[in-house]
């Protein structure tokens, strides 16, 4: 993985106070440590799921779900994999379903992800597949030690995983969160964390990744009251899902009041896959507001050599400049196209992020580089990274909604 | 379907004046008589394809594509339709070479859509898909008269339509671009135009939606400097395709340089689905810069009524609030919980859609409200709605490398 940025900033200072503050954080921040983590005891308990378990749901949404998705929708279309995953994160009763049509119950084991041990959504969706399927053997439960959550499986005598300690739910893929329901599926976790680790230690080591991680930081915080918008433009359909938990990690990470004083701030995230959203949000980045920064990200080899015949179609001949052209080369010279165009208005910071191919070693890089970039960033412009108050003033009012009508009425027909 | 706004305005005379503008647009832009058209000549054609084309596959990008993906997987979950409806819409050849693997080649029809009749993703999958069914009469092609594609398609006695006069890509849904391809999948046309006639005619009859629609109009352009971000927040997983049909009218139309001026202005469209964006985006939107307005969209009726069941689990007692709620419920009350948080902080312009169910006639209304929306904001912030002059560089970037390209060598293996 390599990471070429377009623009620059001198803080040396600043980047040695932020480098110092994130080594810090490791003293009582999980997420750094799970690169380097003991993988046996996970493969262990994967090795227990029979193997005429065929389909793995995860039940579990926002930090429970997003990360796995991301992984597992980004290896999946080059690689035949052991089960298919599915993943219930949505009250949608018509989602639930239509999901539910799409597997062989009796083949089926669910994951059951709630790190609070007591996710609303989660829980009305366990509770409904639990009615239909109330065998515990079909489940198993994650969810940080001591919760309400643990002490139900243990009831239950169904199997139980925990989160590490002090690992928050959007930073948690690379815990039992993401890896339980990965490994299941047939994806190689060695891989996908030595991607994590190679980017851990290049940053901390004073690789390559330590210059450029600090630089782009710094020069986001530093513009962060005019470039407060963060475009991820990633040329490939396998990487929409990771574009979306880049939405949750970035925008529930760096939006919220500063620590220092009442004041909100907030980095919008914004995923875009090309070159579809050429056709979409391109013209609002070249001509609207000045308030957007671009991140492109281009896989070098697809592993998929389908080209552009050669041929010609009357009255279409100015199209033959594509014939004979590999897909891969004309999608990687879009990007570069409309990175180039980007360039030329001069006042739109841009950087590119260029990954080998679809392995799991560069979803692994690509997701520890985002934390770490988000662990900088949340530093310097003063938040605390790792919380979201913001989310509970609606989930208070939900409660006192569901206990009001609970007082009025024995059901909700 | 009802709209009801949080905030107020009561600028008169700026209502009147952009009802007018809009008014006086109807002579020049094709789009708003959509609603009023004869559909029999496309239901004519659609009649023309034989019952044993079981998949229909569109190969088009942006505006060729968005309008019918959105209307498709709204309805799709629910209703049990003619045939499926597949989309190329990337250059990316892993997702060409996993979406051939789909259907049966030998039972599809192809639409290839592209207005100006010759856009680079669609003529290079076009070119790719011929070489492998190379049968005119397996394509029809939408496209506008005159384009070297019409010339093309009648070559090789292939089956060309044409989009309606002064109707761009974005605002073409309504268009044989998005109907053909609806009505091939057993879509009902004549529903669909009828939401979109009933918004219509609210709006220039004096009715409900053109008070509604002014205020709203009227709030985010003279807000436009500080509320530039514009959140659309639906609470089903039907609406996630409306949402991405929304980024692009929303984006592509409001960002660029205003008319009277070299001045950069842009809303910027988010599409979130609750939900499963509470635990993503909406602490960005609590407690982040104070620069969103959010619009929900709730459906009172899901026409599914699984409900969570009355069981209790030990130690997890407090979540039996839920017992016995139809989960229909529970998202709109989840809907409503997020909303009243918001207007709590008093600093979030919010409004709410509600919609009565998945039908056709609902999704035409939405689509229809929210075109009119966008022409009403590109009036008032004084931009030109219907062009997208900032995407032209990177394509003609594009077309200096492929040039270039052929000149050096023969083939780009």
């Amino acid at each position: 993985m390599t990471n070429t940025l377009y623009f620059t900033t001198d803080d040396q200072v600043v980047q040695q106070e932020a480098f110092d503050a994130i080594c810090a954080e490791q003293e009582h921040i999980g997420y750094y440590h799970l690169p380097d983590q003991d993988i046996a005891p996970i493969l262990e308990y994967c090795s227990t799921v029979p193997d005429t378990v065929e389909t793995i749901a995860v039940i579990g949404i926002g930090g429970s779900s997003l990360g796995a998705k991301a992984v597992y929708e980004f290896i999946k279309p080059l690689h035949t994999l052991k089960r298919d995953l599915y993943f219930f994160e949505s009250t949608d009763p018509v989602n639930i379903t239509v999901l539910l049509e799409k597997f062989n119950l009796d083949k089926t084991h669910f994951l059951v992800i709630s790190k609070s041990g007591s996710t609303v959504e989660t829980f009305a969706i366990y509770k409904y597949i639990y009615s239909i399927k109330s065998d515990p053997s079909a489940y198993t439960f994650i969810t940080d030690p001591g919760s309400p959550l643990e002490q139900y499986a243990k009831e239950i005598h169904a199997a139980v995983l925990y989160l590490p300690e002090n690992v928050g739910g959007r930073f948690s893929v690379l815990s039992t969160v993401g890896l339980v329901p990965l490994a299941l599926s047939g994806i190689d976790l060695e891989a996908l964390l030595s991607g994590a680790r190679h980017i851990k230690e290049s940053f901390f080591k004073d690789g390559y990744m330590k210059d450029t991680l600090l630089k782009k930081a710094t020069y986001y915080a530093r513009n962060h009251a005019q470039y407060h918008i963060n475009c991820l433009f990633a040329y490939s359909e396998s990487l929409k899902y990771f574009c979306e938990w880049y939405v949750q990690l970035w925008g529930e990470s760096l939006g919220k009041h500063q620590k220092h004083s009442a004041f909100h701030v907030g980095l919008t995230p914004i995923g875009l896959i090309g070159p579809k959203d050429q056709h979409s949000f391109l013209q609002l980045i070249m001509e609207g507001t000045r308030d957007k920064s671009v991140t492109f990200i281009k896989i070098a080899d697809f592993n998929d050599n389908i080209t552009i015949p050669d041929i010609t179609l009357p009255h279409l001949e100015s199209l033959d400049v594509l014939n004979s052209l590999p897909f891969e080369k004309l999608i990687n010279m879009q990007c570069d196209s409309v990175m180039e165009a980007l360039l030329n208005e001069k006042e739109i910071p841009v950087d590119v992020i260029v990954i080998q191919d679809t392995a799991e070693a560069n979803i692994g890089a690509l997701i520890f580089y985002y934390e770490l970039l988000t662990s900088l960033v949340g530093e310097l412009i003063d938040v605390n990274t790792y919380d979201q108050p913001g989310v509970e003033a609606g989930k208070r009012i939900l409660k006192d909604k569901l206990a009001g009508l609970n007082k009025k009425t024995d059901s909700f027909s």
